[in-house]
């Protein structure tokens, strides 16, 4: 009998299938069936919705926690999706046991990155499991957003767009594997964990065709989304790929690909040639965005395929992250 | 140190602590503070938002599934608040192990809870966490709605207002106890589980004030809260409260109060002296309230009381839960 296994939370190939076979399988509609980071609901005020369950392990690391991570999460998603997130809502699965200081640790930290990003809380559920029945604390947060004007998704990317990222890749994959392995490298990474809307509202507009956050699976994976959504192919540069030096040294010892390692803060955005070099300089001046960078160009019309151009000339194809190699990343 | 116990998760008397005490001392704000079943947000069209994890052991039982008790919990919590339930989110954790086969048929009744109730699944999320790091699959559901022109609340409810419930209590409490510890009682007792908001629609009209739907903590719990928000006492009539022969049997054998036990497809109504009468009989009219009853009615302005009158004219105060008896009901 065939079971769940890890690489089903993967984010990337297995995931997919997933949620394809199984949960589309039974609830598809047209609304689920959009597969964006947020749904866009129909209205007279369109509303965007989305949701996400936070399982990290550690709770607490370099960067954040998983307070900081539920109410991140929920408002990029939003965010990415050309929504002004609004509301949030709160719910809490406890084990058994766990301290009550941690918990107001967590509560604290919920409190003021929904305060920084001006999102409140709007309502809330906890929940208690016998000890054993889960592992300290899981989150979910889910988020109520309102449409802008301009709107943005795959459906309106163009050959010849530019492709940017607002930062570094890979800073919360290796911060969370190191706390959990214990392991310390040459430059301390930190997680880039925090929430994109404010830094989104100063460069979104008109040349902004469709954006995504890079979490679970990484930039590669994630592209690869976009890719097939759009129907286009994707080149990156491989070079121009901005990397902390710390995580281009744990890459480098671990055998990983920054490509597929999860970020929290970052925003990967599909912008027309003629807005480009405002949207990067709008972005730079930000200071989430101070490393933002154009990193690859939309190529033809073509069944979804993301090609890495490699500083040599060669070209490689990025997949979708196969198995699971950072469980509980989010 | 401090350590979340059981009783946190009740329903009861410590969980209203802890939200307060951390919950709303951190992220309180006007919405959060409504402490409702759903929030009511501003705005042309008012939303109402709700959120609740599932956590039920065991995840099938008599009468339903984990899957159909998370998107009836959710639809209900709206509807109570006078809300269309509109859209449904659904996130899922799954323990490495967990059967494919099992979630298929959670699955498969969450779509088929969401059709009939017409409440669809706009956008979900799935995380895997490893065996032992969770007991199976919990679920998270999140439900938006539309405010009804009517509105109803504790602040409503008048001195001499009527107290109405849709049916028998306790059922759902006295399934899952059966359930899980392999009891059998001469009547068998099955979980009430059911979406509200056809019911609700029936009977919704100017001469109700307020509505809840007593789940955790039961009726009992569920009172009190009213009791407190709208600064009345409330007079219950012991007599009158609609029990299945399986669960007065199981409950005397037990030495348990239905007053405390869990129920998913019941709805508490305080009706104006002057609809009562048509409010009862559409109740009855409806495949899920043809038990429904006046069990009790509002007295005077107090600091929020709740008061038993049993059959031989005694009365006796009526409490929020204590401590936790069954834990994971829901």
């Amino acid at each position: 009998m065939e079971r769940i296994i890890m690489a089903h939370g993967s984010g990337g190939r297995l995931s997919h299938q997933l949620v394809q076979d199984l949960f589309q399988k039974y609830l598809g509609n047209d609304y689920l069936n959009q597969m964006n980071d947020a749904t866009i609901l129909p209205g007279s005020t369109k509303l965007a919705l989305t949701t996400d369950s936070f399982v990290v392990n550690p709770i607490f690391f370099r960067g954040g926690d998983i307070g900081k991570l539920a109410v991140c999460g929920t408002i990029n998603d939003l965010s990415v999706t050309g929504a002004r997130p609004r509301y949030l809502s709160l719910a809490v699965i406890l084990e058994e046991g766990f301290l009550i200081e941690d918990l107001e640790r967590i509560v604290q930290s919920i409190a003021e990155t929904s305060q920084k990003a001006g999102v409140p809380i709007v309502c809330g559920d906890t929940k208690v499991v016998e000890r054993g029945s889960a592992d300290k604390i899981f989150i979910n947060t889910t988020g109520v957003g309102f449409l802008q004007e301009h709107l943005v998704g795959p459906e309106y990317i163009q050959p010849g767009d530019y492709l940017l990222i607002s930062g570094t890749i890979g800073d919360h994959g290796i911060a969370i594997l190191a706390d959990r392995e214990g392991l310390e490298f040459g430059t301390p990474v930190v997680s880039d964990c925090a929430p994109l809307n404010h830094l989104i509202e100063s460069f979104y507009g008109p040349g902004v065709r469709c954006m995504r956050d890079p979490t679970r699976g990484g930039v590669g994976t994630t592209l690869n989304e976009i890719a097939r959504q759009a129907k286009v192919s994707i080149v990156l540069e491989e070079e121009s790929l901005p990397l902390n030096p710390g995580v281009e040294g744990a890459c480098g010892m671990l055998g990983l690909d920054p490509l597929y390692l999860a970020n929290e803060g970052k925003v990967l955005a599909v912008v027309a040639p003629e807005a480009v070099e405002e949207v990067l300089a709008k972005m730079k001046a930000h200071p989430l965005g101070e490393q933002a960078a154009v990193i690859g160009r939309i190529g033809e019309k073509d069944p979804g395929l993301v090609l890495l151009k490699t500083p040599l000339g060669g070209k490689r194809v990025v997949g979708m992250l196969e198995g699971e190699h950072l469980p509980r990343i989010c």
